[in-house]
Order: structure tokens, then sequence, then C-alpha cells
């Protein structure tokens, strides 16, 4: 199978070291909007051409793997690839989904692609945690944590407070919290409960400390509703310390069975990943796979992964999966 | 849907409890080899049959749910029943799978019926965490865990040690193997380092402990290769504390992503269950559901839970599940 990346920043680099890890999946060119000159990959041999170049490569690439950001690249390119490509995205406003959805739906229909969308791990593993233990355990409560990881969103609403220079904060899961969920508690949380945020922030110089701290405190939404840490450390600190790329999470359901309900069951699944870009990107090209196979069977148009047979993830088939894995 | 159970036991009961909790699902019948009369269940109205009446129900049962044991029930019922039904069962002798499997798919392609086997939490979900976590993270490692629960099997072997009336054995994931696995630093571990295995039994009038426990201890397979701890307990003590059905276990796979695998994750799936066959009667029910479905859109033949696309256990469509799960 040949890929593309379309986009070579965090996710791309990612995309490109998660191809070598499967064989059955070759690396066939990187699409960037700067000048391909000026783009180093790390794979030899492979041609880094202007994005305008794509539709040019239609019969090279097998699946397109779009890592652009879900904020204004792939609302566009995704719907715009999927005339050229069978694609896949990561796009994650969760809210936008749907609409995504049709569009993309639309034009790999019409062209007779296949396009997955929404692939990563929130949404994505973690969406598939939540479908199959719903499924099971129907009359069941869900619990999703997030974390320790760094929110960007986050990060970015305190950098945009007046005396701030540069800031990191990491959301981080109340321990006290998943206990109680995993006791089977059944527990009820607040906001609050649940997480804690913690803020590496650099001030510009002649900030004061107590105004950005209160600033970031009390600012609604994004941190007014939970217990919130501000620790204030050197630009240098935060690049040396606070530059990683970790993240993670749990997705928890609890449901009772029995004649009377008398019976708990706790079914969790969480992630601990070093890099999210470098993880997030495993699951794209896990189903750039699916997608491409799906393609080959004449199943065209939008997917998400609740939609796909777990088997089609898989370089191995049914008969190898059923006597090892199963 | 119109769902038929065959075998009343704990399996058979543990769906009458599950389809009430699916308000899609009603319950037809309940198919018993011991005579109707002489079975009671929990659900007013619905008929108990004998087994051989199932047959002429072809018409009035959408699925049949097969709940009878692995070992001589389920690798001749369920290919027999595939020629008049649908239906799902819970087979769970990993190494005979490949072979249940050609049976049962060859009955049920030729009857136009659609088959999914092997349905459950170990083959089931564990099967769909190993399958999903191989893909994400192909150059990984796999790590199983089960328990704390009791082995049939192991309880089983006790039993025959001349000497003892009565035993059970619950085998115990140990902690710092787990840590280990989870701190991913991916270890060699041996058997004994995974699980250790604790014995409660019920001597024989005049029965020799030390004998029993040197017996228990040294049984090749079953103990030897572990840290055994064992009990002597009266027979009250035995039924009145030990007769739980509770069960669990972890799915680990830690592998490493990066141009030189400098970043690693950890994907782990568990499940903590009060009710052994009320879970894994919770997943058949959420699968018959899919082989509704699935020969619905004129799929027949085997599947297992690798085949089968998650959107297809829920009750929900895939827009709202696109909008609220995803």
């Amino acid at each position: 199978m040949r890929a593309g990346i379309t986009g070579y920043g965090n996710l791309g680099r990612g995309v490109e070291f998660a191809v070598k890890e499967n064989p059955d999946i070759e690396l066939a060119a990187v699409f960037t909007r700067r000048n391909p000159d000026t783009v180093k990959i790390n794979t030899p041999g492979v041609p880094v051409l202007h994005i305008d170049d794509a539709k040019n490569w239609s019969d090279k690439i097998d699946v397109m793997i779009m890592c652009g950001g879900s904020a204004t690249d792939l609302p566009v390119q995704t719907p715009e690839f999927a005339k050229y490509f069978n694609v896949v995205d990561s796009f994650d406003t969760h809210a936008k989904i749907p609409e995504h959805f049709e569009k993309v739906d639309k034009a790999a229909k019409e062209s007779g692609h296949t396009a997955i969308i929404s692939v990563g791990w929130d949404p994505g593993l973690f969406s598939l945690a939540r479908v199959y233990s719903n499924a099971v355990l129907p009359g069941g409560k869900d619990y999703t944590f997030w974390g320790k990881g760094v929110s960007q969103g986050h990060s970015d609403a305190i950098r945009r407070i007046k005396g701030v220079k540069n800031a990191k904060q990491y959301t981080i899961p109340i321990d006290s919290a998943l206990d109680a969920v995993r006791s089977g508690k059944n527990p009820e949380l607040t906001t609050r409960q649940k997480h804690r945020r913690e803020c590496f922030v650099v001030l510009e110089d002649g900030a004061d400390a107590g105004e950005v701290e209160k600033a970031i405190k009390t600012m609604p939404n994004y941190f007014d509703e939970y217990d919130t840490t501000v620790h204030f450390i050197s630009e240098e600190e935060l690049l040396k310390n606070h530059g990683g790329l970790a993240h993670g999470g749990f997705v928890i359901r609890s449901g009772k069975t029995g004649l009377n309900g008398e019976h708990n069951h706790i079914i969790e699944f969480n992630l601990k990943l070093d890099s999210n870009p470098e993880f997030t990107t495993s699951v794209l090209v896990a189903y750039a796979r699916a997608a491409f196979r799906l393609n080959t069977e004449g199943n065209t148009g939008c997917k998400t992964v609740l939609d796909i047979p777990p088997a089609y993830l898989s370089e191995k088939d049914g008969a190898y999966l059923r006597a090892r894995l199963l």
C-alpha cells in the first residue's frame, strides 16, 4: 500500500515514523504548503512536493494521510482531497464532526473514494471504548478523564493574558475521583472533582505575578471551575522542562447486571502516551490500511472508527487473527 | 428483535437479565434439555420448551443465543442451530476456535444465516483489545493478566486429588508485574512472576492435609510453575465465602514510536466483574443485535468479534453515535 502525507508538522513526522513500523505500507510522497526545498524529511528517496501538485498523484497513492490541524486545515483539505484519494484524518473538534462527516461523505461518494475521519485516540480509540462499553452495559455510567498532558487550548488562553510571555497548562486527573469510579460507587463528580489544572507561566518584564495568577484562576470555563496551581518560571526552564508532548487518559464505564442489578462491572480503557502526535499517527496509519481495503471492496464514502471491523486494521488475515489473537 | 436462549444455566439466566436492559430486544423462548416443566425462569409469559422443539421456532426467533458449555455443548449445538437460526455463542476454548469457526461457517453459509462465535470477554473484548493495540503499535509487546477470579479448570484439578472433598482456586495477578508493565519497561515475565494461585480446600474426613497441599503445589502445568497458597476450610465456609463468580483481568500493550523508538506508549484495557457469566452474556446480547443486522444486510456465514463494526453493537444509529459518543 502506498501512503501519502499532506502536512509535515508533528503529525506528518509521526506518520513517517509509523509507516516504517508497517512493512506492508510504503511512503510515496510528502506534500507541504511550504517551499518543498526547505522541508527535510527522515526517509531517503521520498519526494517532498508542493501541496498544489498532490492531485497529479492520484494514481500513485492508495491512501492520503491528512496531517493538518482541525481548526482550519482539515475542514477544507479533507473534502477536497477526498475527490482524488482515499483519505484518513484526525479531525478532533467533537462538536463539528457531523458537519465534517457530511462534507467528506459527499466528496468521497461522488469520486468513489473511501474516507475515515476523526481517527486518533479522542476521538478514536476512546470513542471505541465508549461505544463498546455502552453496548455491553446499556444501563451504566460513563466517565472520561484526560491527562496528565498539556492542553493546547488552555495554554493558549493563558498566553492571551496581559503580562504573560509564554505558558504551558497540564490537565491532571484526580486520583481520588478515579479510585471512586473504579470502586463501582458510580459517583456523581463535579468538574472540580475530576481534574485539576497546573500552569507553568513565564512573565513579561515588569508584569504583576499576583494579577496574572488571579486572571488565570478566575477565567470562566477554562479555569474557574477547577483547582488551579500556577508556577512562575523562566523561559529557559519552560523550554527545557515543559516541551514534552506526553498525554493520556481514561475511559471507564460502570454498570450493573442481574435480576435486581446486584452485580457491578467496571470496563476501563486507558492510555499513557509519551508522544501524543506519534500515537495519534500510529492510529491513523492503521486506519489508512482499513480505508484502502474498504475501497478495494467497493465500500466508498465517509466512515468513522465506529464503522470499521477491527480485523481491517491488521496486516494479518482473518485465519491468523482467529488462531493467534482471538 | 426476538431472541431465543438455548441452555438455561448461569449463562442462560444472564442473557435473560441482559435482554431486559435492551428495549429493542425481546425474549421469545427458552430451550432446555431438561423437562421444561421443571425449569422456572424470571420472565413472565415467556415459554420454556424442550431443545428438540427449537427447530420449529426458526421463523419466530431472529437470533438464538447459545448458552451451553464450550467443552461438549457448543461444538455440536452451534453448527446444528446455525442451520435454523442466526446464532451467537461464547465458545472459549482458544485452541479449537479455528475448527469451530469452519464448522459453524459451513452450516451458516449453507442455510443463509449469520453466526458470531467466541463472544464474551476472553475471547471477546480482550481479543478486541489485542487486535486494536497490535495494529496501532505493531512493534510492541502484549501482556494479558487474568483475575482476581475463580478458575474452573484449576478448581476441578484440585477436586480430583485424593482426599479433597471440594475446592475453589483463585487466579490472582501480581501487582508488581502489572506495575512493571505499566511503567513501560517492557519486562520479560515468567509464569511465576505474572500470577499467583490461592486455593481454598475442603478435606475428606481423615485426609492428610500435608499430602494434599504437596499434591496441589507440585501438580505439573496447573500449579508447579506458580507460587501457590493453600487454605484448608470447612465446607460451610467454602459455600458461604467462595461461591461468587467475580472475575476480571488486564490486556496491556506497550510499544515504542519515533525516529529511534524514543517514545513509549501503554494501551491498557481492564475489567473488574462482579459476575463473570452475567458480563459474558451482556456481551453476547450486544453481538446478537449485530448478528441480526448483518443477516438483514445479507452478510451470512460465521464471524467473530474481529469482523464486526463497533456501531453494529449499538441500538443507536450512526448519526447519533457520531454526535454523542465519537
